[in-house]
C-alpha cells in the first residue's frame, strides 16, 4: 500500500466498550484528533472515578497533530480533555455549546498555557492539514452535536458523531442529511457510524413525543412533581421548563450538574427560561405543593445524587410526600439498572408515584435505530463500513445492517481501540494495534493502575480481610507482642471465636516451629504462617478472605 | 376484627424483592407455609453467596407449623429449605419433580432425622389443619408447578405461584384456569398473585415460539451450536434436544448444574431425551463440528460458568471457534445485565455469532404478563388484591391492574416481608410487622452480618485499604518496632512515595506527641494517629481508604 496515498485511522477509545470516544485520523504526516472522551467504570472497575483514553500515541506523534475537534459536549466526548490538556497544547475546534462546555473542565486547570478555541461554523469548510472538513448538524439528546465530512485527496470520511434523525427537533435544528446525500454523491470511501443503538429495530421516537407524555402526567399530578432527568439533556430540560409554564408551575432546581447545565445553557441561549418560573429551594414551602415542579439529577440511580437522596430520606430540604408524582424521564445506562430500580422501589415505599421508562413513555433515545442507520448508509453510500461508539455486540449489529444493504463483509470492519487501520481506494485493513492500556482516575491520581489492584478490590469486596500483626524477637526467639486480629468485611459466622482462636493457636505453633528451624527471615515467616491460616480457614468456614500478616521484628 | 373468624398471612420473603419466596398462612392456631426459597446478592451484598428469608417467627410459631407446600422447584422457592430444615422438621408437600429437586438439596443434610415427603395429587383436596387445599397446575419456566385455591371457614384464598398461560405447553399440561373459574364462583376471598412481569404489556408468547426460533438458527448454522439456558428450564431443554435430533445433531452437555438437572428430570420423564443423542465432551473430536450442538449453563455471565470459561478461553475442553454459533437462551436477571453483555462481546471477539433475546427471539419469559394477570383477576374474582412475587414497582403494577378492573383501591395491598396481614370478610389490613432480619449465607456461616460488614466490603471495594503495624514500648515511651505499611486495593498514584514518606513521619511526630501527653492507652493512640492519616491522606491523594493501624504494645 503506498504509503502516500493511503489514510490512518487509530481510534484510541470508543470501540471495545460505549465511552472514552476519541479517533486519530491521519494523511499525509497530520493528524488530527475526533473528541477526547471518559468511560464511567463498571462491576470490573469497582471504585475508580472514570476511565480515561491512553494518551501515548497521541504524545509519540505530537509533531503531527493539528487540532482536535469536538462533535458534542456529552463527558463520553469531552471529559478526557483536562487529561491530554495535562500534557499538550492544540487548538480546540467545536460549536458554541460544545466549546462553552468543555471550557468549563479546561479554565479550572491551574497555571495552564491558554488554549486556542475555535468555534465551528457549520456552513464553512475548515481546512485543517491535510483535510477540509465539513460539519453536518446532527439531532441528539444535547443541542449542538455535529459530524465530520472529512474531504481528503483519496475521497471522503464520514463521521457521524453520535445522531439520531429527528424529524420534529425541539429546536427547529435537524439533521443535515442533505450534506450526506451530497456527500454521497460526491462519492464516500469510509461511513463510521454511530452504533449505540444497533440493536433497536425501526426508528427512535422523536423528542417532541415526550413532552406529549410529560404533559400527560403532569395533568393528571394533583400534587408536587419530581422530573429527573441527565442534566446535559438540554432540549428535554426545555420541555420541563415548557411543560410547566403551560400548567402554571414553579420550577426549583435540584442537584449541582443540573444548576451548572443550565446556567451554561441559558447564558449561551440553548436554552429559554419562561420568566419567573425558577424559584430557590428554600421558598418551596412559599407555594402550594400543587404548583411544584422539582428538575433533579438522578435518573441513574447514583447513591449522591439528589433523587436518590429524597428516595432514601437523606435530602437536606426535599423529602418525598405521598402523593408527589416522580418522572425518571431517562433510561438506564447498562449497568445501572438495578441501582434505578432500588430507587424507584424506595420512592413509592414514601409513598410516591414513580413513571419511567418501561412503563410510561418519558423518555426517548439520543442514537439512531436501524432504520435510520440504513438511512444514513443509504445516503453516503460508503465503500467501507466502520462501526465506532459500541461494545462488540452493538458493531456486530451495525455491520450487519451495512452487509444487509448491499455492502461486501471484507469492507466492514470490526475495529477495536489501538487498531491501526489503513485505507486506500483499494483496501481498507487492520495493520496493527498499538496496545493501549487502560488508564484509571481515582481521586487526584491517574495512571494504569496495576490489575493486582482491582483484582485486590474485587476480593476484598466478596471476601473481606483478616489483618494480623504479631511482634517477635529473632534473638529471643519467641512472640514478644501477642498477635492482634482486625476483621474487615467478614461476614459473621456463628463459630467464628472458635475459628479463631484455633486459628492463634495455630500460628503460635507455627511460629515456634519457625525458630526451631531457624527460618527467622521476616518474608518467609510470612509466607509460611499465610499459607497455613488460609487453608486452615478455609476449611473451617469455607471463606477465602485476604490474609494480611505482618510480623514485626525487634 | 373476632380472632376466630379472621385469617392471618405473615410474608417472610417475596413481597420486598424478588427472591425468597415464604409465605406463612395461619388460621384458627394452625399455620402452613408455602414456599423457602433463597434470593441471590447484588451489588448491595457483594460477596455474599446468597440471602434466606429470617425464620424466626416460624421457631416462635413451631407449634403451630402443620406443613410446608411447594409451589415448584426454582431456587427462589426452594433454596431455603436446607436452612429451615437444619431447624425444625415439617412435612414437604411439592409435586413429584419438585419434590425431586428438594430432595437433592435435603439428602446432603448429615445425621439429619428424617424428612416426611408428600406428592401432591392435583386431582384431590388436601386437608392441613384449618385448610383444604386445592392445586392447580400452571405454566412456567419449569415443569410441575401449581398453584393454591386454599378453601378456610371464612372463604377462598388463591396463591397464584408463579405462572403464565400459555395454549401450546410443550408438555401437553396447560394452566387450570377452569379450576380458578369454579373458585371464582365460589366466591374468593384473596388473590395472591404472581407480579414479576406486571410491567409487560400484552401476553407472554408460548414457549413453543422458541423452539421455532432455535430451528431458525440451527438451520442457518453450517458450524458448531452452543445453547446456553437455565438448568432448570427443562422444556427449554427439552426442544433443543428436540430440535437437535431434527436436525441430526448430537448435544454434549456441559456445566454441572445442567448435568444434574438434566438427570433428576429424565429419572422422573419430566424430560423425553432422544435416543443417541448425548455425547460426552471427550468424544467431541469424534464428530464433524457441523454435528455438534452444546448445551450449557452461564446464561447470566456468571464468571466460573460454562459459556463464560468459554468465552474466557478457559475452558478446559471446549474453545470457540470463528463461525460457533452461540444461542443465549434466555433474559438478564436484574443486575446481570452488563455480565452478559461482556460474555456475549467476548463471544464475539472470539469469532462467535451470537444470538441474544434482545435481537433474536430466542427466549420467552415464564411469567403472567398484564392480559394474563387480567385473565386470572377476572376469574378469581377476588375481595382483596395482593400482589406477591416483586419489588414494589411490580407489586404497585400488579395492583393498578386490578383497580383497572373494578377492585376498590383499599383492597389492593402492597405487602411488605415481615408485614402481619389480616383479613375476614369484612376488611383486610396490615396490622403489624414481625421486622424480619436480613440474613445472608456465606461459606458455611449464616447469620444477620452486621451491615457494618456489607459497609466495610463497599468501602473496601471503592477505596482499599492502609494496614500499618507498630510496636511500642510504653516504658521506654518509644517506637520499638517501626511501621510497616500494607496496601490493598489502592490505586497507583503519581506521588504515592513522598505521600507515604510524609504520612510516615506524621505518624512519627503523632506517637510523640502521644509520648508527650502521657496519651498511653493503645486505643487511644489508635484513633488519634488515624485520624490525623485518614485526613492527611485525603488532603494530599483525595481519596478515602480505609486506615487500619495496629499499635503492639510491649
Amino acid at each position: 500500500m503506498a504509503k502516500k496515498n493511503s489514510l490512518k485511522l487509530v481510534p484510541l477509545g470508543g470501540v471495545s466498550g460505549i465511552g472514552k470516544n476519541m479517533m486519530v485520523i491521519e494523511k499525509n504526516n497530520k493528524m488530527i484528533i475526533i473528541d477526547c472522551g471518559l468511560e464511567f467504570p463498571d462491576d470490573e472497575t469497582p471504585g475508580i472515578d472514570f476511565l480515561i483514553p491512553d494518551f501515548s500515541y497521541v504524545l509519540k506523534n505530537i509533531n503531527k497533530l493539528q487540532a482536535i475537534i469536538l462533535t458534542h459536549g456529552h463527558e463520553d466526548h469531552i471529559g478526557g480533555l483536562p487529561f491530554l490538556f495535562k500534557r499538550l497544547r492544540t487548538p480546540i475546534y467545536g460549536t458554541k455549546l460544545t466549546l462553552g462546555l468543555a471550557k468549563t473542565k479546561l479554565n479550572n486547570m491551574a497555571g495552564s498555557d491558554p488554549i486556542e478555541y475555535n468555534v465551528i461554523d457549520t456552513g464553512k469548510i475548515l481546512s485543517i492539514g491535510s483535510f477540509d472538513i465539513e460539519f453536518f448538524r446532527v439531532n441528539h439528546s444535547i443541542p449542538d452535536g455535529v459530524g465530520l465530512i472529512i474531504r481528503t485527496d483519496i475521497g471522503n470520511i464520514i463521521h457521524s458523531g453520535d445522531f439520531k434523525i429527528d424529524h420534529y427537533p425541539i429546536d427547529g435544528v435537524h439533521t443535515e442529511i442533505h450534506k450526506i446525500a451530497r456527500a454521497g454523491e460526491e462519492g464516500v470511501l469510509a461511513l463510521l457510524c454511530d452504533s449505540t443503538n444497533a440493536e433497536e429495530e425501526g426508528y427512535t421516537l422523536p423528542e417532541r413525543d415526550v413532552g406529549r407524555a410529560l404533559m400527560d402526567k403532569f395533568e393528571k399530578a394533583s400534587k408536587r412533581i419530581i422530573v429527573a432527568t441527565f442534566s446535559s439533556h438540554i432540549h428535554r430540560i426545555q420541555q420541563i421548563f415548557d411543560v410547566s409554564a403551560k400548567m402554571k408551575k414553579k420550577v426549583v432546581i435540584s442537584g449541582r450538574s443540573m444548576l451548572k447545565s443550565i446556567k451554561i445553557a441559558s447564558e449561551l441561549s440553548y436554552l429559554k427560561i419562561p420568566e419567573n418560573i425558577i424559584i430557590p429551594v428554600n421558598k418551596i414551602d412559599d407555594f402550594p405543593i400543587s404548583e411544584i415542579v422539582i428538575l433533579s439529577t438522578g435518573t441513574q440511580g447514583e447513591p449522591l445524587s439528589a433523587l436518590n437522596r429524597m428516595a432514601m430520606d437523606e435530602h437536606r430540604r426535599i423529602s418525598i410526600m405521598k402523593g408527589d408524582t416522580v418522572i425518571i424521564s431517562a433510561s438506564p445506562i447498562p449497568g445501572n439498572e438495578k441501582a434505578i430500580s432500588n430507587t424507584i422501589n424506595m420512592l413509592i415505599k414514601r409513598g410516591a408515584e414513580v413513571f419511567y421508562e418501561s412503563i410510561a413513555g418519558v423518555h426517548v433515545s439520543g442514537h439512531a435505530a436501524q432504520e435510520e442507520i440504513k438511512m444514513m448508509i443509504s445516503l453516503a453510500d460508503p465503500l467501507y463500513f466502520i462501526p465506532i461508539h459500541g461494545e462488540n455486540k452493538h458493531k456486530i449489529q451495525n455491520a450487519q445492517i451495512a452487509q444487509s444493504m448491499g455492502i461486501h463483509p471484507d469492507n466492514t470492519l470490526n475495529i477495536q481501540n489501538g487498531d491501526i487501520i489503513k485505507m486506500n481506494t483499494n483496501v481498507c485493513r487492520i495493520s496493527g494495534n498499538i496496545k493501549p492500556k487502560n488508564v484509571y482516575v481515582d481521586g487526584i491520581g491517574m495512571g494504569n493502575i496495576e490489575d493486582t489492584v482491582l483484582r485486590d478490590r474485587k476480593v476484598l469486596s466478596n471476601n473481606g480481610i483478616i489483618f494480623i500483626s504479631v511482634g517477635i524477637s529473632t534473638s529471643e526467639r519467641k512472640i514478644i507482642m501477642r498477635p492482634d486480629y482486625t476483621m474487615k468485611g467478614i461476614i459473621f459466622i456463628d463459630n467464628i471465636d472458635e475459628i479463631l482462636r484455633e486459628g492463634n493457636k495455630l500460628l503460635i505453633d507455627s511460629m515456634d516451629t519457625c525458630f526451631k528451624e531457624n527460618m527467622l527471615e521476616r518474608n518467609r515467616i510470612e509466607n509460611y504462617i499465610t499459607d497455613k491460616l488460609e487453608k486452615f480457614i478455609f476449611k473451617k468456614a469455607r471463606i477465602k478472605p485476604i490474609i494480611a500478616l505482618k510480623v514485626l521484628v525487634k
